[in-house]
C-alpha cells in the first residue's frame, strides 16, 4: 500500500488580489475534482492575511501528487493564476496519518 | 448560513517524542468523529521535522469549533498530550472556501 501525501500550500497576492487569487484556484480545485487520486484540494483564505491563500491537498499517493503537479499549467487553470502571484508559492509537506475527513 | 472555519495547528514534542505525540493526536482525533460540526480533524506528520505534527481542521461553523476547544481537556485525550509537547501550540486560522474534501 502506498502512503498518502499532502502539502499545505501558501500563495501571496500581489496587493488587492487576493479574492481573484481566490478565485481562480477555485476553479483549479474544480478541475482536481476529476484527477485520480485527489482525496483533498481545499481552497482557504486566512483573516490574518488579507492577499494569501492556502491550499491544503492530500493525495492517495505520490504517483497522483506528482501527475496532478506535472499536468499542463494551462489545462489545470494555474496559468490564470501566476500572473497574480506576489513570489513563489511555499509549502508544507505533509505525510497524513488518520483522522476525520480521510476516507 | 454560517461561515465553516478552519485551522493548520502546528505542535512540536520534545526531541524523540513525535511519534508519541502523533499517536496521542490521532487519539483526539478518532473522538472528534463524533463533535458535532467538525468535518476535517487530520494528523500529519511532516518529513521536514521529526517531532512537529501538524493537524488540519474545518468545522462548519464557530460555535461548534468553540465548543470543541471549551470541551474538557481530559474528556478530549489533549491531556495525554500536553506532557509531550516543547511549547505552546501554533496556530494558523482559516476560512475555507471551497474544493475536494468539503461536502
Amino acid at each position: 500500500m502506498s502512503a498518502r501525501v499532502g502539502r499545505y500550500v501558501r500563495m501571496v497576492a500581489t496587493p488587492g488580489d487576493g479574492p481573484a487569487l481566490a478565485e481562480g484556484l477555485l476553479k483549479v480545485a474544480e478541475g482536481m475534482r476529476s484527477a485520480p487520486g485527489c482525496e483533498l484540494y481545499i481552497v482557504n483564505r486566512t483573516p490574518d492575511e488579507e492577499d494569501a491563500v492556502w491550499v491544503t491537498e492530500v493525495w492517495a499517493d505520490e504517483a497522483s501528487s506528482d501527475a496532478a503537479l506535472n499536468q499542463d499549467l494551462g489545462e489545470a487553470g494555474l496559468g490564470a493564476i501566476l500572473p497574480l502571484l506576489a513570489g513563489p508559492p511555499e509549502f508544507i509537506e505533509l505525510a497524513p496519518v488518520g483522522g476525520p475527513g480521510l476516507a
